[in-house]
């Protein structure tokens, strides 16, 4: 299969790098393609500009070949720190821009986008690790979990994916080196969970 | 009073522009000074570099300012779409970088950063007006509103400021003219309400 991986952290010494190494590495070892954006090192630039708001607007070409690679993929696996509730503005933005019109979602005929979208991702499954410095109960009890509802329904479900594991990997800051040995090997065992060897 | 009004939109004839312009002529009308910042135009960097990130850590000289000025205003008008429940990628990347430990919130002392911060904004008030294609019943048995916790409790909330008011204009997509006007005239409003004349 082919699997996009996405990560999405400035310092290439994070553990976010680490978690999206190993499941690079778990994805190989069973035999599958993946496409990887570190999207830091890539420079991707977040902002949408007008123009490629309407479904037939003018795209950048490297916007063009992101679009045509998710919409192509059998698996997502994204990998980012939770900041303020939210992804870094640079996934978001790789949201605001691949995830288009036409791409990943569209209105039924004489919809005139107001309407309930249909999903357009081939892809049935996807994974999201996040880390945080906040721990679960806080989390919830405070804050909601946006992250939960914002990848699981207002992203991939509205997009068409409905199998969506979603895990945070938490207190960052105060961790053991033996438990994030011990979440890397998570990383591994959901990997091989659901995206096992072909 | 100093208010800080805030824009995340790429398209200079968009509703969020009238909101915005709207909002700081009700303001100006009532005697407070505006910062405003219309993030597309100004072509703000949303992207928090590593450097960054530490509480001591070396700033650019344009987050800097910022940051002085949203630690000192007495209040903070937000306006953006909700784009995938979120703010543009803009406006994360302006939470990211302006929101720092130290200028909006710090962590006691003995506390490594997994504890619960203090708010450190001088404002009491914040208003945040959204608009967006998703009617408000689905916004809220889809998807969960997650702006409405992202801004209250994720951002202002751990920031200090527990007086937020947020409103979402919708469907936009299908609204008549004498709507938009109307709307206009809620977000006139509203400036009155919650920033009166001084």
């Amino acid at each position: 299969m082919r699997i996009s991986v996405i990560l999405a952290h400035p310092d290439n010494r994070s553990f976010n790098h680490a978690i999206a190494e190993t499941a690079l590495k778990a994805l190989t070892s069973n035999g599958h393609h993946c496409h990887y954006h570190d999207l830091y090192k890539e420079k991707f630039d977040p902002l949408l500009p007008s123009q490629e708001i309407p479904k037939a607007g003018n795209i950048d070409p490297s916007i063009a070949a992101h679009c045509q690679q998710i919409s192509t993929v059998d698996g997502i696996i994204i990998v980012h720190p939770n900041w303020w509730g939210q992804p870094p503005a640079v996934l978001k933005g790789w949201i605001d821009r691949v995830f288009r019109p036409g791409v990943t979602y569209e209105f039924e005929e004489g919809d005139q986008g107001e309407g309930i979208p249909v999903g357009l991702l081939r892809a049935q499954r996807a994974v999201v690790f996040n880390t945080s410095n906040t721990n679960a109960k806080r989390e919830i009890e405070v804050f909601g979990d946006p992250l939960e509802t914002l990848w699981k329904n207002c992203i991939f479900g509205l997009c068409g994916i409905h199998h969506v594991y979603r895990h945070t990997f938490s207190v960052m800051v105060t961790s053991t080196l033996a438990q994030r040995q011990g979440w890397l090997e998570h990383v591994t065992a959901t990997v091989h969970k659901y995206f096992p060897s072909v």
